[in-house]
């Protein structure tokens, strides 16, 4: 392990894009001091240190801060060679960022709104991150190996991760079902192997917990959208 | 000038994701050779070489395909080491990364968002996008430096530089205004520079055939928008 060296992460328990950053720091053996945030109440410190957009996750790196989570993952990356996430060679960095590209924007953003919205627009929500799931089971199929990044846990991996542990919770605050397993046999065992790892699987979120958090969260996305058609 | 080798480019002549891989091998003397695509009637070889977004811009090299402009960007910079488009240092270069994420989702798109929307949805699209500049002037002046990446065009200025020969004819088919320079004397400033570099002037598309260009196609998504809206 190596040691601390100015390394803070201002997170938030349920955050996704915080939980990427965790997983990086830890697979690399590096430690970090973590700050809670509460993002309904945000600290001055947060503002300070991501004034564009006041969100979680920061990374404060010898005091300076870095924002966005596939930033700072490629940061992360660059500072701590140990256990790389990102392949070596050009090309193969190129496909992993496409597809941690299409993780968040395809996969994991249409899961989102298809837990938060309602009637016609669920339905097309669910649609495309069915499609979604389809290009990833086919990209997982055509690599062949147990992670995206091979046979050891990569970029890719890590900013598709929060499927493995959220989608369930997701499916079931929003009704919905996206992962059927014998549709996507190649995305269910990747979930298995992922959570697997006892690096990945430590200090995750609990599921009521969770769930109770979603639902509010939905909620009020779902009020906020409907003040704004009536408007 | 480095040889072919192999580096080919399928583009639209109007597509400021192409432009910004044009730029970018343009500025680091990579020879190329560019297809020209129908985005209305689709290749065969488009499809085969981008399948999951079908989409332009690709980068074939050495007859392996690379989609997406800043991934594409990324890859260029790995590869052609001459003239580098992101900074060497760690905290630099995720700095350079957050202000092209930005450039990207908040001011083009914002800006295209005014053009192809109408009413209170308009409204708030120019907003976002006023907004969006003042952050973008703010961190051009913090700088200090004639263009993003110091006295030498880089990363964050070839993702933004779509602005500085697209923005006044979206302005203009839009009906709206955005840049006015009083305001924003920075970025006048910049546009002026980035546009005075030959290789960055050379082979621009027309005004008016733009003009003809985004006033068709501005049209046909606000009237996807309608018959969303009502169906």
């Amino acid at each position: 392990m190596e040691e601390t060296g100015g390394v803070k992460l201002l997170g938030f328990w349920v955050s996704p894009f915080a939980q990427r950053v965790k997983w990086a720091l830890k697979l690399k053996g590096v430690q970090y001091e973590y700050i809670e945030e509460d993002i309904y109440n945000k600290s001055p410190l947060l503002s300070k240190l991501n004034p564009v957009y006041g969100m979680v996750p920061v990374l404060v790196h010898n005091g300076k801060p870095i924002s966005e989570s596939i930033i700072i993952l490629e940061y992360i990356d660059e500072v701590w060679k140990q256990a790389p996430l990102l392949p070596q060679d050009p090309y193969e960095r190129a496909q992993a960022r496409f597809w941690a590209k299409f993780a968040e924007e395809k996969v994991r953003q249409s899961v989102w709104e298809a837990m938060c919205s309602s009637g016609e627009e669920k339905q097309k929500a669910v649609k495309s991150a069915v499609e979604a799931f389809e290009e990833f089971e086919k990209e997982l199929k055509r690599r062949g190996t147990k992670f995206f990044g091979g046979e050891t846990i990569g970029f890719v991996d890590i900013v598709a991760g929060c499927i493995s542990y959220q989608l369930a919770v997701h499916e079931e605050v929003g009704s919905i079902k996206i992962l059927d397993s014998s549709r996507f046999p190649a995305i269910s065992e990747w979930i298995k192997n992922f959570l697997n790892h006892p690096l990945i699987n430590e200090g995750l979120p609990q599921k009521d917990q969770m769930f109770a958090y979603f639902s509010k969260r939905s909620k009020e996305i779902a009020s906020r959208k409907m003040s704004h058609k009536t408007a």
